[in-house]
């Protein structure tokens, strides 16, 4: 009998008891024994439930149990998460997380404090949902130099720009449809704002570089300014508009990195990525560019990530998978950065071209439209403040 | 210092010095250690090269050297390659191949001599070069019970139905072009008849499923008889045509395999893996489905993988990766498997209706073009022997 603990018993939590409910043959074929959930923490109770008399409120019933030797964490949120788990990797138990908010922000740490404990700190459900990325990138692209990573990595952003393409509809319709579907929350603001993908771009640019990337060290653009307009237009450009996660190691030896919509031609597989599917393309220096690509949230696909892990666990107690304890000293300054983008501004066409020079320029309404050339986005700002007038801006992806 | 053998010194074997060159100092900080190519198996001589004075033609001397604890094999075609990697396996080293022959012949066999002898068989580049599937599959969907695995697993076909698409031309010029392009061999037919492919989805499938599924045990079809008005009717219906290998669980609790070209709807991602790309669609009961896409061949990529493998076996020798060794007692028989078909005859109208019912019916030159009702293929056949005409069938992926 193997006994787990689970913390938090809400979306995630109760899918990971479905999963092992509902595949515990496999599991106990795969193990030569059972797993068996022997605590749920959580406030609430939940009576009806089969595993209700496992709820407790009280985590050192949890921390004490020397029965116990993987410990899920499922809460959401920084507090008490974090705390909770560094105590648990301190006690000897293997944890396994879904909370991406913990690992952007405290990840190196407890993968250390798991490394000195002879424990795992396990967090392949905390990007991309059920998609199998962590221990991709971690293991079968180690024979890879990580050039680029690139992801659609928030499903609400995707279902949002989805919809606007397909139905012709503005961004705030978008938004209601999807919180009436329950693929928005009905605070949105983390989704929509770009935080949710930046918590996950940094634990992927932490893993692909080595050192750990806080997210407030990458600059942050929601999709809350994009327009059908904008949608239609790169469309006739042959283009979608989707909210990467992205970096890449540029020339200088520095990593680029940035939360933000971009222009995703057709050529490129992310553009065929909907709905709410999420997708991550990784380039090598020697695979090239590989694709995955699955729901990136949902109770079930993201409990049997979780469970996955929780399975590692068992057989690999002691598997480390992440970085080293330092913080990044790699990532270049937004204003370096090399792009070309799509501009829509008020500003008219003569003055554009006074700035900009002569280019392609379209109308949109009362708009103006154009690409700029390759340039550094400090030179790209300085042009922009030059029209005197608001614009939006949106990268095109290379 | 890990001390490993080469066996076949060809595109994927050079490859694998290449990265193992390329990327030296990383794998040296991962294992603590550097990786030294010992010594390389092969007929001819390479005097040129830097490693040139580690080529031998002398299996024994690599089999008795026992500081070589890691045996490469990419030597292609089942012997010597299985009797070289069983005699590894047996003298308790462990065996990193890219040969998909060997594993779909002598998977079941070779994965228990290791397991017996506690070392490991890796086969991660025998599928899918260098896109990870074997480990996904394996470890972060160990979680799932698998629903069904399709996989667009042979790059030289997807060229070519694709170039059919593009440029409208018929299956000869395409594949001209291909040998050309140095994507297709000079002797295409295991390639375009479907064999290549038919051996990765009998390994997939046996890792999915858990027992041996030999090649033989699975009907297949290749892509010859595929003209480019089939390809522009499936593209007016909103499909693309895709040689697929495939093989789901059905109901009646039978697996059901197959090697064949498919309708495949623009809504399933798969449509949209062109060129000489990999992609591979699997299906679990938790996660849903996810897509692995990527480059599928070339020396490079499929390289990569096998020195991933060089990684994990260094790591974890005793690593087991694999099914039982037991022939498969679950594979359904074709004829009991449903599905609807696209069909091409030289039967008219008035004969089509008379055995299929009142069904919309196209033309194509002097043929006749139209879509089944969904039905076991023994009944399918049987309505198609009654036409008494030549036809092409193509099945329609649910």
């Amino acid at each position: 009998m193997i006994s787990i603990a689970i913390l938090g018993f809400g979306v995630v939590g109760s899918g990971v008891a479905e999963v092992i409910s509902e595949n515990s043959k496999d599991f106990a074929k795969r193990l030569g024994e059972e797993i068996d959930i022997k605590h749920i923490l959580d406030l609430r109770s939940f009576p009806d439930h089969p595993l209700g008399d496992r709820v407790t409120s009280n985590f050192d019933e949890i921390l004490s149990d020397e029965d116990v030797k993987i410990v899920v964490e499922t809460m959401g949120g920084s507090h008490p998460a974090y705390d909770f788990s560094k105590k648990a990797l301190l006690a000897g138990k293997s944890v396994v997380t879904s909370n991406k908010e913990v690992v952007a922000s405290f990840g190196a740490e407890l993968i250390d404090t798991a490394r000195k404990n002879g424990v795992g700190y396990f967090f392949e459900a905390s990007v991309g949902g059920g998609i199998p990325i962590i221990r991709p990138m971690w293991q079968c692209l180690a024979s890879n130099k990580i050039v680029s990573v690139a992801g659609i990595l928030n499903g609400t952003c995707n279902y949002i720009l989805t919809k606007m393409e397909k139905e012709q509809t503005d961004f705030s319709v978008a938004l209601r449809q999807a919180q009436e579907l329950g693929y928005a929350e009905r605070d949105p603001s983390a989704d929509i704002g770009g935080a949710d993908t930046n918590r996950k771009i940094s634990i992927l640019t932490s893993l692909a570089f080595g050192k750990h990337v806080y997210p407030d060290m990458i600059k942050c653009e929601g999709i809350t300014d994009i327009t059908y307009d904008d949608i239609a237009f790169a469309r006739k450009r042959g283009c979608s508009i989707k909210l990467l996660g992205i970096s890449k190691k540029a020339s200088d030896g520095k990593v680029y990195a940035m939360t933000a919509p971009y222009l995703v031609p057709e050529s490129n597989s992310l553009a065929s990525v909907s709905d709410v599917y999420n997708g991550i393309l990784v380039v090598g220096n020697m695979v090239q560019d590989v694709l995955f690509c699955g729901r990136g949230a949902g109770s079930l696909p993201t409990a049997s990530a979780v469970v996955a892990d929780v399975l590692d666990a068992a057989e690999n107690p002691g598997k480390s998978i992440g970085w080293a304890n330092e913080q990044a000293d790699f990532i270049g300054s937004t204003d370096d950065n090399e792009t070309v983008c799509y501009v829509r501004t008020g500003a008219d066409a003569e003055k554009i071209r006074a700035v900009f020079g002569n280019t392609d320029i379209d109308e949109i309404g009362s708009e103006s439209v154009f690409f700029t050339e390759k340039m550094k986005e400090s030179e790209l700002e300085n042009k922009l403040s030059k029209l005197g007038e608001k614009y939006v801006k949106i990268r095109v992806l290379e």
